[in-house]
């Protein structure tokens, strides 16, 4: 442990600590440099961290964050609401969206199921999903969960469960990544990538048509 | 840049990105990291955040950073106060500290003369240091600058100006690294290694005698 001579330091490279992938030293230089770094800027810094926690809050319709009740996205009538694209994380919901390629709504499961990591079907917005798409609206349910085993029976469960209600049930193509060479695709990737070949035209035409 | 659909959100993340070392999506992970953190340990991050701009300062005898008037160190009267080591930075005083070879005081510069950067004279504390020296009871003035033409330039305007004031000014060792490769150290740091080769005996059992 770095020995620090003031209690005060020593006290805020903990905390600074405690971020994910931050570490003491990283800790220590953010910390020093906080202190050189105008007064006013550090308020700024302790204001808007503090309002994540005040200020923000979960959408009631579909999970993400937001600053109202109901997210910008669920709230903009330009988007479809027949389409419903299920994610893990907010991340994802950023990650999307910064795609352009969908116009739909979303559902913030909040995880997938991986009973190792002691999440199960409750600690998930599952029931949430399955009443959203049980009002009978929902044209298509499109699965945009994790390519691992817990994404696949989250998929598998999800699927069960809506099957009935849902016109169309899709998930996200897997395939090579945009740029990659083949050589270094895992040889389950290369293989699905196979198995689920598309259409030349359609695959590079696709936006013109 | 990424679209987040929460100004809170936005406004977190471009403040957190402010902090060097820190990028849009390291701060986004941060962020979304608080939003799901226990609001009481949101508190006392931001809370210790702000006690470094209200509760430090600096030492008026060395200009390392404390909790007091004068630091731990400098109050410390065990500690020898006839050995100065000169330091660029606070950070330094922590590597020295945590090497436990050194038991004088400290004089933190904040920087070393750098007319490219704009650091002249009178940006460093060189004057307190001066004044310092001068009182006459400095018996050994250490200058443990970097190893650049910044800190040796640094080196010799001090020398030239505490030589007639202090008996004894010395500088760290320069050489070869402990664990380093031989054939891996430049020429200049290898020669100098050389010139400045230290009697076996010494070298070794220093500690011991």
């Amino acid at each position: 442990m770095l020995s620090l001579y003031s209690q005060n330091l020593e006290n805020a490279v903990n905390e600074i600590a405690k971020l994910p992938g931050v570490g003491k030293r990283t800790a220590l230089r953010l910390a020093l440099h906080l202190i050189k770094t105008e007064p006013e800027d550090v308020q700024l810094l302790t204001d808007r961290i503090s309002k994540l926690k005040t200020d923000i809050c979960s959408c009631k319709v579909c999970y993400n964050i937001s600053d109202h009740e109901i997210c910008d996205i669920c709230a903009n009538p330009k988007r479809d609401a027949a389409v419903i694209c299920v994610v893990q994380d907010i991340r994802d919901v950023i990650a999307i969206e910064n795609t352009s390629q969908f116009n739909g709504l979303y559902h913030v499961l909040g995880g997938v199921i991986s009973p190792m990591e002691g999440v199960g079907i409750r600690q998930l917005r599952l029931q949430e999903l399955f009443d959203r798409v049980g009002k009978g609206d929902v044209k298509e349910l499109i699965l945009a969960l994790p390519a691992t085993v817990e994404g696949d029976t989250t998929n598998f469960f999800i699927y069960k469960n809506v099957k009935d209600k849902v016109p169309l049930v899709t998930t996200i193509a897997r395939g090579i990544g945009v740029g990659e060479e083949l050589e270094y695709a895992d040889e389950v990737t290369l293989g699905r990538s196979l198995v689920a070949r598309l259409d030349f035209d359609k695959a590079y035409n696709k936006n013109t048509k």
